[in-house]
């Protein structure tokens, strides 16, 4: 899908960086008018919606400098150069909660931030999940803690904002959604 | 919430943009180590699930410099300096769109990347829309199409990508899960 294309006249790096890199692209725009734009390149991420024999959905909580709290998320990492979708989640999963999963199915993908940055996430559900014999181990700088956490305490955690990032919300839905369409007294 | 808590050693703006700013902070970690942080700060946002009487979801198509195509999302727009969240969602639907609304609901907010940004975009429902009798200004460097489409309609758009956003995705889970819950049938 084209429509509405800008096409680049100039585009001029400002960053490059150990995550993000930063450009701007002056653009000609429909109209013939020229305009800018502030442009993020990310390498990508995968999310895993990992839920538990008990119905439980793993969580990790950690500090994000950006917004100077932490919140609670689902198991997130970035992609490696080169790695498929499946195996960052796999791996993802296996450093951030020492899980493995027997089951692993692939939701969907989506921009968190297209007004400014191509970062995509790919989105799996995990599921028969088992406990690795050896520990993953995280990257140097990451500190997570491990829960896991019925529909309803999900709910609790977004209505006081502990849940506050898009990929957990979209994923404590997509879990309500699941539980919706399964509950046996609504079929 | 401040577990696993990043001192800010030093911190170093790299750029400040017409939309964005990237600094890099060194930051000390729960360990004693340090690390650098790429940080995007953004004034924030807002999106609206606008719902016609007929249940259908008003979206706009718009090109996406940063993915280099154009996508299909639920209207959205910046926080100006000051401008209460409530205020922003009625001015993006009406210029996005052309209508008011006489019922805005907000829904939650969230993070869209919190791994390297501070973007939040706050969430709000519209209802009872009517077509307004001045038409709103678009940015002069904005072109949207507006469509309005069923819950199957936007579930199909997700499938085949042409809706690829973190919000919209939300939003159609959020319309399909109000949809569930308002079901006759299902009660």
């Amino acid at each position: 899908m084209k429509k509405f294309e800008e096409k680049t006249i100039t585009s001029n790096t400002i960053f490059t960086g150990r995550v993000i890199s930063l450009k701007v692209d002056e653009v000609q725009l429909p109209n013939g008018k020229t305009s800018n734009r502030e442009i993020i390149n990310h390498p990508g991420a995968v999310a895993v919606i990992a839920i538990t024999d008990e119905g439980k959905l793993l969580v990790v909580e950690q500090y994000r400098k950006a917004i100077e709290r932490s919140i609670i998320e689902i198991p997130a990492g970035k992609l490696e150069p080169g790695e498929a979708p499946a195996v960052t989640a796999r791996r993802e999963l296996a450093e951030e909660t020492g899980y493995g999963c027997e089951e692993l199915t692939y939701i969907q993908t989506f921009v968190t931030s297209p007004g400014f940055a191509d970062e995509v996430i790919h989105l799996y559900a995990a599921r028969r999940l088992f406990v690795l014999e050896e520990q993953a181990q995280l990257d140097e700088d990451e500190f997570v803690e491990l829960m896991a956490v019925t529909i309803e305490e999900a709910e609790a955690m977004v209505a006081d904002k502990r849940i506050f990032d898009a990929k957990t919300a979209f994923a404590v839905l997509w879990m309500k959604m699941q539980h919706l369409s399964n509950s046996p007294q609504r079929n």
